[in-house]
């Protein structure tokens, strides 16, 4: 009878370090990290007292293995896991939980709608994660890891996780563009971008009891065409902004015809 | 000698109410409130304890009209106020001050950079007020009404605060409008959008210690082209996100190729 009663880390980014900062400890007994950096991985486990695994054939028995690494890289992992790791668990909004069971009876896909900063404090109790397993005894040691971060575990399968990523893609890839944009335009022009961060956090704190739709104001949904005119007008030697404020002002616009 | 010693507020809209709410008594006194629509203007009136003109030209001497209206109805209200209110300004991202000065000697302009919604509550200590004046008597009053408001004054020529205008549009109205996109495609897919919000928060709480340059993450970022076509490709029906997609994550795959 399989009980996994040890972490291992597999990979050294930084949803790695913040789980190894969270976790520090699984059923009273350390975790361990392996990643192909192997300084970066004996730096997180300094950091947070985990035990450094050089060679990832030192993973013990009765092990989840965590893949912490990149989408293309958790295939060949868990193969080399074959036959030695009794669950393994990936972190991806994007890959199938095949990858895994081509590999063992035992999996679980497990992705944080989260954007991990190297420098951010991670309140773990606010991150949704999505979860997907392969069979009830990986949804029963799933949960008892969800429960030891604190999470929030929601149940999507493949098709709606990656929908869901794709939202999430939007909303925080792009909505970073627009604020990589926007502080451009405000170096170039010397105005403090820092002037906006009230504007931006109460357009975020809005949302909290309004659609956006209903939010939606400015000079395209006011079909104000004078003042978006005089915007693009600004905007001739900013391609990037210019391009991006042409589309949006004109769904805008759009749909406040409808 | 003139001294501004009434407020009268010129318009019914949301920001007319927050400024009604904020300051109710101006020098010990009641302000006064005339709106186009007069059951509105009546309701603040009522809500916050103000004076309601039935008649613009019942407004008392010695006040400061405050317009609070569109950016187009100012020059024809200010007209009508000529020779009348002693000190006149406008509370405009685009307008020119000259739109008051045809009319006055004393005028200014101040430009909360918020987003006002006719709930949330206004912490105005935190917005900044973008400052414009026509002479020294207007920016000591102007100072007397940003000081009875609790607003942080940062003085900008038109010329700047129009650039910084387009930066408040980019980052409030199109920011929402990503918001639009995102929450229509969660709904059209049965996905809740609330499950998106402590990625969207962090994302903007990630900007008080970083630069957005450096927050870049996802798959545009990492010029990942399998993941970018397969979301452009479950966007088939979705014209409006779909030119959205493509074309931010062409510019973030181009910003990372530099």
């Amino acid at each position: 009878m399989l009980n996994p009663e040890h972490i291992c880390l597999i990979g050294t980014g930084k949803l790695s370090r913040h789980l190894a900062k969270k976790l520090r400890l699984y059923k009273g007994k350390p975790i361990y990290i392996w990643g192909r950096n192997s300084d970066k991985a004996a730096q997180i486990a300094g950091e947070f007292e985990l035990i450094h695994l050089e060679d990832l054939m030192q993973i013990p028995m009765n092990c989840v293995a965590i893949f912490c690494v990149s989408d293309h890289a958790i295939e060949t992992l868990a193969n080399k896991l074959k036959g030695i790791a009794d669950f393994m668990v990936h972190l991806s909004g994007t890959q199938t939980i095949h990858v895994l069971t081509k590999y063992t009876l035992n999996a679980a896909v497990m992705w944080p709608v989260q954007s991990f900063s190297f420098q951010s404090h991670m309140e773990w109790k606010r991150i949704p994660l999505v979860l997907e397993v392969s069979n009830t005894d990986s949804k029963e040691w799933l949960m008892e890891l969800v429960s030891a971060l604190g999470g929030m575990p929601v149940f999507l399968d493949e098709e709606s996780r990656k929908k869901l990523h794709l939202a999430a893609v939007v909303s925080n890839n792009f909505l970073n563009h627009l604020m990589v944009l926007t502080e451009t335009w405000c170096i170039e022009n010397k105005l403090d971008f820092q002037l906006l961060r009230p504007l931006i956090s109460q357009s975020i704190a809005n949302l909290n009891d309004q659609s956006p739709t209903e939010l939606q104001t400015g000079p395209a949904s006011r079909n104000d065409q004078t003042i978006v005119q005089a915007h693009l007008d600004m905007l001739q030697a900013h391609a990037q902004l210019k391009e991006v404020y042409s589309l949006m002002s004109s769904q805008i616009s759009e749909n406040n015809r409808i």
